[in-house]
């Protein structure tokens, strides 16, 4: 790829039209243009994602990437019959578009409005809904095998980024697809990026191939007369030939070894040479790897310099490339930051650990100070913690930062690696609760069930951002797995004048009067405040407990929930397994021989959770002041 | 590896003595012995290892194959300094011989007794507790990072299978060890094999790899001025060499491609060559692989013959090699087993996947008549889980077995990938509750937790044999994903005269009258059936319910329940996210206004639980018919 770029490569997306994609009204209109004018499209389509994108926020980054790849696709694949699956699924925009999704993009992300993501609902072009990473060659290698027992003929294509393949599930399917004598076609849409700099040995392999392409052309007749191969016997003789051979002109040795061929690298943004190799492709009987090598952001200057920034972007200026919006206040990744650094200074044995997020964590400053202890792994969350465990060992204290959502990646490792030698490995678990507009595959509601049904396990939530730090603080000195989960978005900066220390499996009354007592989770506390004062405005006075240890459950809450009239407990995770449920079987053994309280569990409904703004999220699922109020007073009427 | 052996090189098990373990009594003896003598202890710990496991059961095949590994390790290092650490830990048994715990043989899985498994808290020559695959490279590399953040000087070796390189995280961890410029050592315990025969591109890789091992002597020369390159400098030229000879004499490209320093194949079974690539293998800056080929139950025809028996053995007669108890009846895999191959002769959609356990599942039947519609993927629960996403997708009908704890890999997959669109795929979670000999890792009391807390899930557990059938069959039918969780061990043949069709979220009341609700989920309707039968020998009637659905919960239970006086719900899973907690929090809705019954929850305790038989460790967890009446009385009494 060139290193440097003349100015015309840039495009202005205000001045550029929308020519070409008007002629683009539904699946397979692209196949009207003429390829001269493909070029012509993707200018275009970088344009409409630039201006769409820089009002709605969104992926920026890997869709610009994907611009041309997307194109090419298009042309040489029939949809909806050829299955198209898309890793992660956030660079899926410009495939939304040539799928009469259009108009979806006024919405996108939005509440009621289009996913940003891959959803079979919203289109039968979806072929699979993704949105965690490294699932698309496992995804498509059961269609594959569908398709071959049902006797149908389509093609299956799965599209993964060099990020993905630092998943560990992604190289399980790469195994499995090795066995196949069906046609299966992996696009590796190579940027050298997952969201942040891609790290370890395939990667700086991959790195090594990306250099190769020179090769490409000289190899094209080889590649001909093997896809050519359809019998087995030629097949075989070709592949001794080829194994004489490879070494020394075939890159993608890693492909070849596990028994995938490997074709490429190609140019990203070359739209004929991609349609020409993804025809290559289609001829192989068995899996094939396309290797193509493209540029996050290309096309827009910010976006290539800051890929980062434009991972997931919120609403920006075109022209600077700033963000619009000013953030006034911390949020509480910032907080974590922060405490992370003060805690390397005071601790040698601190090390942070992050599966490819040291931006989304937090740890970006840590890594700064204190480079030889942090550990950046790549999208693998099962090895994150399995290596937190063996650090944690080997006599270290090891901070892992991982999202929520991603962390049920590792359950197992969590209870199995971890919590069975009750080693002293501290979770930061972030984006807890609902996250917003990535909706579905990325709310964080399920970490109190699924980290609360593991013994030996401690878990937290703070109130505000000054108990987040003081709980980080407290979590490194404990002799056992510790876990705080805390939310997306702004910290929460009210109640500062209730900071008592932490105590181990201890709540915090925070109020005491009156007939009814709220009992919240770390998120839920500033909605019960203002439910609290709704309340006073109405005349009534209520208790209010900061659970702080959603386990253990501290005991003493019992006799003092027990002498109200109605407990409410509050929480931002589903309803099974949660705190609610679990407080009040606390509570109905603490009633033994005594009268239980009316009880109502605010949680979050048996139910996926589609993406929007967090506040109307919040209305919808009963999780607001109002919602709840209303249930408190239908509760205390019934 | 030699095809044929002569009929000397077979122990005789009986007749072989002890005079060298004799000598051993302590970790480090075994540096007492002259080199001569060790092949002559490999033959003694053979003959022990086969007149032990004979008595107890247990892991033997595995053993066998790596009683010479283990002693060239032990010669090799200084334990406890030095840190093994054996990846799923069940060839672990003459470590534990080598390290002071020859006594504990006796006792060897029982209740009480030696561990099947490493066990930090057994002994410091167990660096870290495993059980299930592909973590040793992970806890590794993270006791590396250790090692060097605290100054300390120790040798780390990760003993990992092929079979269990098949894992995903396995890989992640090669990725992270690349990049590794101190010394980490990967031994690969190379016996073809996982449980039973491996699949997919890189054991096929292996196996090429295991042929070339005449290179071997070749390439001692250069291996020795390769590890002898301390300094970069000389390092980075020999690479250069490297780079342009390996092509042609170093096997094992796929390591060296994502940056592992690759060594071998070396036999095994000849200790002073195993303990000279060690030495080797100690120089490399960086991450090194030694790829070691071991024969699993070597040394033991019946074990040689039949790997996957003798894998996890029940106690054998050692001439014949035949089980010394005789199965009388049908264990609950045996019914699935049966049912599949119907439903596979009556659905040509039906398909069926395992991780590794055609044999264990019971799906050796189903791939013998239906080797189209089998998918054994490797030692990959999350690859398998999204792999049958994308089966369902294509309009295909996906049984996946796979034992309860081994699932818990793959949380995230059943979440995101299969319930998120509401796939029909069924899992058949075998090994469901205490399993016994295998202990903690294994034991499989979570997943009522994590599969309830999961959206659009169901899942359902059989009360005797017949149910497991008639679950199944109902299942495959269902447009959504389901779950049948079912016990290790002998089915249950009772209530035969109890078979209502199953219907959709509804239970099945077994029995009605008396102030007690006994609501029973699953294996613990038998135990429920026996607290009814000793109640009404004390003449006190009570009601029972078979729950048959976890989830969704049948809500008509709540006013049959509410009819008594005492509610007792019963399952065999910890209480957090379990049934017991969800049923009450809907007992105590359905109550409004009303009075709520007294209400006992009967589930396992929130720890892990260790190894031995079933029947103690429900005595002990206090699961069992005795200890339920017990707190039957003490909470009416109450």
């Amino acid at each position: 790829m060139a290193k440097k770029k003349k100015e015309n490569e840039y495009i202005d997306p205000l001045a550029c039209g929308t020519e070409l994609l008007d002629r683009i009204e539904k699946t397979g209109d692209i196949k009207k243009l003429d390829a001269e004018e493909l070029p012509a499209l993707a200018e275009e389509i970088r344009a409409f994602l630039i201006r769409h994108i820089s009002e709605t926020g969104g992926h920026l980054g890997s869709n610009l990437g994907a611009v041309e790849l997307t194109i090419a696709l298009h042309m040489a694949f029939n949809l909806p019959e050829d299955k198209i699956i898309w890793d992660v699924g956030h660079q899926s925009y410009t495939h939304k578009l040539l799928t009469g999704r259009r108009e979806g993009f006024e919405t996108l992300r939005k509440y009621g409005g289009m996913s940003g993501f891959p959803k079979r609902k919203e289109s039968d072009c979806d072929a699979f809904d993704t949105g965690h990473s490294s699932t698309s060659i496992s995804a498509g290698l059961g269609m594959v095998e569908a398709r071959e027992l049902s006797g149908k003929k389509y093609s299956v294509v799965s599209v993964i980024g060099d990020g993905a393949l630092t998943g560990g599930m992604a190289y399980e399917a790469l195994n499995n697809a090795a066995k196949l004598w069906k046609n299966f076609i992996i696009i590796l849409n190579d940027n050298n990026m997952s969201i942040s700099e891609n790290v370890g040995g395939v990667p700086n392999y991959l790195n090594a191939l990306r250099t190769s392409e020179k090769y490409l052309d000289l190899k094209e007749d080889m590649y001909l007369s093997l896809v050519r191969s359809g019998n087995e016997g030629t097949a075989r003789k070709i592949q001794k030939l080829k194994s004489m051979l490879k070494q020394f002109v075939v890159p993608g040795m890693l492909f070849e070894n596990m028994g995938i061929t490997y074709l490429g690298p190609v140019d990203g943004h070359d739209i004929p040479k991609m349609i020409r190799m993804i025809g290559y492709a289609k001829r192989v009987k068995g899996a094939v790897l396309l290797h193509v090598i493209t540029q996050k952001g290309k096309g827009y200057l910010p976006a290539e310099k800051h890929p980062a920034r434009f991972h997931g972007a919120e609403p920006f200026e075109i022209v600077s490339g700033m963000p619009k919006g000013l953030r006034e206040k911390a949020n509480y990744t910032d907080v974590f930051s922060t405490v992370m650094c003060r805690l390397g200074e005071q601790r040698s044995d601190v090390v942070a650990i992050t599966a490819a997020m040291p931006d989304g964590t937090g740890l970006k400053r840590f890594h700064n100070l204190y480079p030889e202890r942090f550990f950046d792994v790549g999208i693998a969350e099962e090895h994150a913690v399995t290596f937190a465990a063996g650090l944690a060992a080997g006599g270290m204290r090891p901070v892992v930062a991982i999202y929520s959502s991603f962390l049920q990646r590792a359950y197992d490792q969590i209870l199995h690696d971890v919590c069975i030698q009750n080693l002293p490995v501290v979770f930061a678990v972030d984006r807890a609760g609902l996250v917003g507009a990535d909706g579905e595959t990325h709310q964080g509601i399920f970490d109190l069930s699924y980290l609360s049904s593991i013994p030996n396990m401690t878990v937290m939530a703070p109130k505000n951002k000054w108990e987040l730090a003081d709980m980080l603080r407290f979590a490194v000195e404990q002799e056992r797995p510790c876990a705080i989960r805390y939310p997306r978005g702004q910290a929460y900066d009210g109640l500062e004048e209730h900071r008592p220390a932490i105590e181990y499996g201890k709540s915090e009354v925070l109020q005491e009067g009156g007939e009814i007592c709220l009992v919240a989770v770390g998120s839920m506390v500033k909605t019960a405040v203002e439910i609290r004062e709704r309340l006073k405005q109405e005349g009534r006075e209520c208790s209010l407990v900061n659970v702080r240890f959603v386990k253990p459950i501290d005991e003493g809450m019992y006799p003092f929930a027990l002498k109200h009239r109605l407990v409410v407990t509050l929480e931002e995770n589903v309803a099974a397994g949660g705190f609610g449920e679990r407080f009040l079987a606390g509570l109905e053994e603490s009633a033994v021989g005594g009268k239980m309280p009316q009880f109502l569990a605010i949680s979050l409904p048996d139910a996926y959770v589609e993406h929007g703004n967090v506040e109307l999220l919040k209305k919808d699922v009963g999780l607001d002041a109002d919602s709840i109020l209303a249930r408190i007073k239908e509760k205390q009427g019934g």
